[in-house]
């Protein structure tokens, strides 16, 4: 990377990703592609590259010490955030995957969300306005009827509304079994909405001249448990006669993030005066199938959040140990020599490296994910589609928690790279820092990644997503193999996969004899013995498109070598520990699991 | 732990350290400690205790949310801490462990360190005001002359003026080789310093009419590099006749820090008008090796701010989690049953039970760290003082970053099991995981702790502290097995170190071969093998202990059946670890090292 300013996420990584190692191009011959090119790719791309760097990455400084006041019951927003966020719809970014009949580019999900990458990794409270908008309106989009879709979705998809996912309640936190807000029939058709949510992102701001909440909540007479929970589109303004009145949504007050400060999260009170109508989506009781369409996407999201927020801090830590000059080389001690940039100290190159490695480990299977979900829906195969759904449904625990739990520690060597100055707000890594702990919380804790994961995604059909893996994994290590890439590591990945699929079946058996507890017990090791292994699948598969770069692209060695020796960390310090995880698992320590709690 | 406020460390686990584990009542039997008994100990640990409970603590908050100001070239610190501060004076922390002859109390450092814990605890900031003070008076107390110690330390050590420890220039960083303030010799026998210092912790505030700045610089025409650097007292205010003047040392702006808000970090000038004065310390051209005795003593208090403020979390965390309700267990799924505490879930249970490992270990490591400084200091017998000196220096860097690596990791698990609660400034834990981050980059970071001890630490004489080590290791897993303890556990922990030792010779060899390259390349990844296996053997030390509490002492059965569950904990998942970082640190993996800069 050249020094100067910080370029958020590389261009080189992104497009070796999509061309060099993805070949998104293939996309284009399916129909639903068919208007697009590498060419509009690059425009899109290079629209929210320039977005990201000229305009939003300036503004970050400002949101993060700056944020949303509430005042008179409404959350204000400080400026820079109304500049840059209605700014940032004419790149197209709410609907770019969507279909043209709904104003959509129809546009790759790989493409449109590595694009995204560089907006949150400029002002990632920013960017998540429309990150949300657009899942709530694809929510509706999928599920609403089409008054809904003409009355709220037009409006979200085209940035006059914004959107909300209302989910969380005060007293269920994660168990969404226990949400309690209410749902009364109507005789106009809608339903008299009543109850309080807590954490809602963007839950209210003055940047729009609305925002539609998609809310769970149970009908009158409804099933117990998650069983009995529909969707509702409720708005904070309904539209009555010409105009918009006040559908009785309050904003009770607002919880003090540590990071993303530009996105205010909001306890919302709904129908207070009993008069707030929500318009149910789909059918009801079927309100939490329709919300896994976009907590799936929402996970996605969290972790392209997480990898940018590595990103962008990752690309400050190299710049600073580029420039800054301390201390001399082990083996050169001589005072009156100058000092060195800390990049010639091999401790920080590790720490540089170690970041490298999580940055471009996490992007290339948020890529592959993504991947998954174009492929999913659009190849004309039907098998391919099954296939690519349940391989981004296995990816999908890896994908949201993988960048949390090690971008985290990413940004962590950010901070430390920096040393003293890292420790002070004169500079951004430690507010990367705070944005990114996050991430290992919303959207599904880690511990309820590791559940879905090992509970649900490994063991579906058979273990079908998990064969399918193998599958990838086989392929790629002949391909490394052929390209010439050290044998060593083919071997050491399709073995940490062995190891893997053998610990599955071993705890798949341990829940089939009815203990689940002891099947579940170390899913969280569990998660991170696949997320090294995913991971290490991608560094196999950079590794061999690297070395068969090499001998294509001369004059980008210096990119490839980095691939290379990128790759040979992970296989040298993540892969081995493959081994030891799935032994913890397969040991079934019970340390923890019959801790008492008066014993702590 | 009984539920209710914050116990900032258990009484129950340093009562048990003190006197159940290290049986350091029998320091009493010294001439040194002859006045001290398991009384006076009690009543010192006691007064902390309720000091940090009654009165620190509740300033904690306000003092992270209102930190001091710089106006007017002073830094001006607010309410609380002028409470506080000088309140805690009182205790006698500053010169506990010193003779009577300067107004100490000569209890252990182990006692005294321990008590501190509470105060750390209770308010990070508002104690190390009182730390630095005691580090910097001891230094004049061991190598100053009469007229500084009658002047200048006396007067520190009754709390009326405070110290610092200035070192870190803004060019140097860490490289102390570079440090360029200038000390000229002067008629009346002092020096006049210039020269610019930075992170200055304490380096100015409204608490007390002065403060002595224990400053390294050069005195013309010094040798260049570490073997130049005296050590000077360089008072803000100067004794003149009957009163104190300005010494032109001047503060120049002030370092947002993200944590430790109370405790200012400063840019110190020092003779911007050429009339700074300074003091020597000692000899000329000795003030590094001086400096280390400060260095020494402030690495095991950093270690100490780790643990205490990881343990402050892991209380507030464990309360969260025994009181907030949320889900049901994973075999009892019915919505119509009331939700379960935190604590029931398994994966809750283990984040507890790593912290709990984590800042009960530090507290060991610790613990015994703190007990051989008192051996090396007071022992009769010479040869028990060089096997505790070299004990104590082969423990110090671990001492120092155990409790700041893995201590983040264990602060960030309280934020975790806190979810959104946790992400908010509404709630503690977010606090202490930015106060934790900085106990990795100061007092040496986590690699120049890496260094010493792979370095210096274990090859020095011939390897005469890792073999003391390995004697120690031997005689606690004797112990355990004698006790009852799982003999695999014993057995593990004796590996674990033959495999560290094993390990040492080899890459001992390659630095005398002259590749101190290939010597220190995984110098961290050593430092945490070693740092696993320290903790390893104080956990089976207290693993034994418990088994023969439980004989003893049944009504203790709670606690000692945690200890256990924390020990077999630390065998389960963390000792089989070493391996892995033994494999990894002999393979000597050339990745990060052979990254060129233009790879990045």
């Amino acid at each position: 990377m050249a020094t100067g300013s910080n370029p958020l996420v590389s261009d080189r990584n992104i497009d070796f990703l999509l061309y060099e190692v993805l070949d998104v191009e293939r996309l284009c011959a399916y129909p639903w592609f068919s208007d697009h090119d590498r060419g509009t790719f690059g425009l899109y791309l290079q629209s929210a590259r320039r977005f990201a760097r000229d305009v939003l990455f300036p503004t970050y400084k400002p949101t993060d010490e700056n944020p949303p006041e509430f005042r008179d019951g409404r959350m204000h927003v400080p400026e820079p955030l109304h500049r840059v966020v209605p700014g940032m719809v004419d790149l197209g970014v709410i609907n770019a995957t969507r279909p043209a009949d709904v104003g959509g580019q129809q546009l790759p999900v790989v493409v449109a969300g590595l694009a995204s990458a560089y907006l949150m990794a400029g002002n990632l409270s920013a960017y998540c306005y429309h990150g949300l908008t657009a899942g709530a309106a694809h929510l509706i989009e999928a599920f609403g009827s089409d008054w809904l879709r003409q009355e709220f979705m037009r409006r979200m998809y085209d940035g006059t509304w914004t959107g909300t996912m209302a989910l969380t309640e005060p007293q269920a936190g994660s168990s969404l079994a226990d949400i309690k807000t209410r749902a009364t029939p109507a005789a106009d058709g809608t339903y008299r909405i009543q109850g309080s949510k807590i954490f809602i992102s963007g839950g209210d701001h003055d940047l729009t001249e609305n925002i539609v909440h998609l809310t769970l909540g149970r009908i009158e007479g409804a099933p117990a448990g998650v069983k009995g929970i529909s969707l509702f589109a409720v708005p904070r303004l309904r539209p009555e006669g010409d105009g918009l009145v006040f559908n009785d949504v309050h904003t009770a007050g607002a919880v003090h993030k540590i990071g993303w400060k530009g996105l205010p999260s909001l306890v919302l009170s709904f129908g207070e005066e009993g008069d707030c109508r929500g318009w149910l989506v789909g059918e009801p009781n079927r309100g939490l199938a329709y919300m896994f369409q976009m907590m799936n996407e929402a996970r996605i999201m969290v972790g392209m959040n997480g990898a940018s927020t590595a990103s962008v801090a990752y690309y400050e830590s190299l710049q600073y140990a580029q420039t800054r000059t301390q201390g001399r080389p082990l083996t050169a001690k001589d005072p009156a020599q100058p000092p060195v940039p800390l990049i010639e100290h091999a401790d920080v190159r590790r720490m540089l490296l170690r970041q490298k490695a999580i940055v471009e480990g996490a992007f290339a299977v948020l890529a592959t994910a993504s991947l998954q979900a174009d492929l999913a829906a659009h190849a004309p195969d039907e098998a391919a589609r099954v296939r690519a759904r349940l391989l981004l449904d296995l990816l999908t625990p890896v994908a949201k928690s993988f960048p949390a739990e090690f971008g985290f520690e990413s940004n962590a060597l950010a901070v430390q790279i920096h040393g003293g100055y890292g420790y002070s707000s004169e500079y951004l890594p430690e507010a990367w820092l705070r944005d990114q702990k996050l991430n290992s919380i919303h959207e599904g804790t880690t511990g309820i990644q590791s559940m879905d994961l090992l509970g649900r995604k490994v063991v579906a059909e058979g273990g079908a997503a998990l064969r399918i893996l193998g599958d990838e994994i086989r392929a790629v290590a002949a391909r490394a193999r052929a390209a010439g890439v050290d044998a060593a590591w083919s071997d050491a990945v399709e073995h940490a996969f062995d190891e893997a699929a053998s610990l599955t079946m071993h705890l798949g058996a341990l829940g089939m004899q009815g203990d689940a507890e002891a099947m579940m017990r170390h899913s969280v090791d569990y998660l991170m013995l696949f997320s090294v292994l995913v991971v290490g699948w991608q560094w196999l598969l950079q590794a061999a498109v690297a070395a068969e770069g090499l001998k294509l692209r001369a004059h980008d060695e210096d990119f490839y070598r980095g691939k290379l020796k990128a790759a040979q960390y992970w296989m040298a310090t993540e892969i081995p520990r493959v081994r030891e995880l799935a032994e913890r698992c397969r040991r079934g320590d019970d340390s923890f699991s019959g801790m008492r709690p008066a014993w702590f």
